[in-house]
């Protein structure tokens, strides 16, 4: 999907919302356990009530990983649905990967070969040669910044000699290997005014923020920070959404979580 | 596995070598494509050839990864039957994970629990919440520091204000987390003199080193520079030692190989 098709669908559906697929087995409505696939039932319904409401999917391999070979088979059957049923919604695989040249290569066509995803969060300790093969592969790479998390603190905002802080460093640098047209950059919706900074490098990139929601980032504070003339953002909520009811109508209750929030992105949006 | 029973290991078998899994579909010996699972017929054959010469097996989970299902499914018969025949050796499943908290989590309960290895690869860049829970189950974090790819350029070797480079500040904040034994660093075999930096902040920690072989870093100057009293060193070899040979006699090979460095280890062996 190319970045005018993002801008598009955003301005048409009124909403910059990505759903974080973070399905846990252990938090789905009792009533799944009895289906074939408890994982792949849950974000079926998850999806089926939520896609007119957001623009992207999210699902994290951590949690389909942690179920072993079931957990990957329900994350492939997850994305093949979603290609099929609501063609128009960009898939990312949130992965956080990152490994020598040779390897990276193999990540890269695991995610966009085999699985078909559109995008792949991707570490940037390891550097170039790390990131590059994903974007050979034609698909959009989006790289840690500033993460959400208490942790981001311990090493992605040390700064060099000349006053440059990690993450700037790796916004700066990693223009080098691709432009807006193939990059994103995760900024926690925690970063608050910290996005001025993020902009001053990067003023056109899409930024996915994880954050809203269970992890305390405000939407309204990114977007008065964060967003630019042609949106630029993709904001992620997962827990809050997909984990808002227990019961047989949690889909129905999912949907209405996600049209609160598309509704409030409505009020925001200037595109 | 304690890091005396490593040390006691690497003493009993003269060797401190780590053979690396990555196997690939594309490059094993085409007779073994008859078989059910191609991929774990071929790691079965290997670890029966060289689990005499080696203390540790490191599978580099991109490669099983990219097979789908059936990959993580050879992935974890893989884990299952080193554990069952070889119950010493140290498994390390090389994932270069690193999430937030509850998704390191995931992570680690995947790795600790469902496959059951002794270590796991970590990312540092989103700190200290994305590596504690992968310590809470009580396995080994190996942390990448200063790796053996080009990119370890781009940002590894960034210095700070006072001059401290950031793979030292990974070596000297992620103390603060585990001690030796509980935490490793991933250091390159390309890395040369370097290695005498890491010593000074890491005198004690065992270091895993890859990029012997194929990538080029030579285990005399690994040595030289990196082994501590107690060895301290798990040096990597993967495509040299499993791609040696692609006929029917794939293993024997791989088992001379093996032997090989095995017996240049025992030469520069202190212990």
């Amino acid at each position: 999907m190319t970045k005018q098709e993002i801008i598009d669908n955003i301005k048409r559906k009124r909403s910059f919302l990505c759903v974080g697929l973070d399905t846990d087995i252990q938090k789905i409505p009792p009533h799944l356990l009895q289906e074939e696939d408890p994982v792949f039932a849950f974000n079926k319904a998850i999806v089926d009530a939520t896609a007119k409401y957001c623009v992207a999917y999210k699902p994290n391999l951590a949690f389909y990983e942690s179920l072993g070979v079931s957990g990957m088979m329900a994350f492939e059957k997850t994305v093949a649905y979603i290609r099929k049923h609501y063609p128009d919604q960009f898939i990312i695989a949130d992965a956080k990967r990152g490994d020598i040249g040779n390897t990276s290569e193999l990540y890269a066509r695991s995610f966009f070969e085999h699985t078909n995803v559109d995008a792949v969060t991707v570490a940037p300790y390891m550097g170039e040669d790390s990131v590059k093969p994903f974007l050979a592969y034609g698909g959009w790479v989006i790289l840690l910044a500033l993460t959400s998390n208490r942790g981001a603190h311990d090493f992605q905002l040390t700064q060099d000699a000349e006053g440059v802080r990690l993450f700037e460093k790796v916004l700066i640098k990693s223009q080098e290997w691709a432009s807006d047209q193939q990059m994103m950059y995760v900024v926690g919706a925690t970063q608050g005014k910290m996005f001025l900074e993020i902009r001053k490098h990067v003023p056109y990139h899409f930024l996915l923020v994880p954050g809203v929601g269970a992890q305390g980032g405000s939407l309204e504070e990114v977007c008065r920070y964060g967003m630019n003339e042609q949106c630029g953002l993709l904001v992620n909520s997962s827990r809050s959404i997909i984990y808002a009811d227990n019961t047989e109508s949690f889909a129905e209750t999912a949907g209405d979580e996600a049209r609160k929030i598309q509704e409030e992105m409505n009020v925001y949006l200037k595109v």
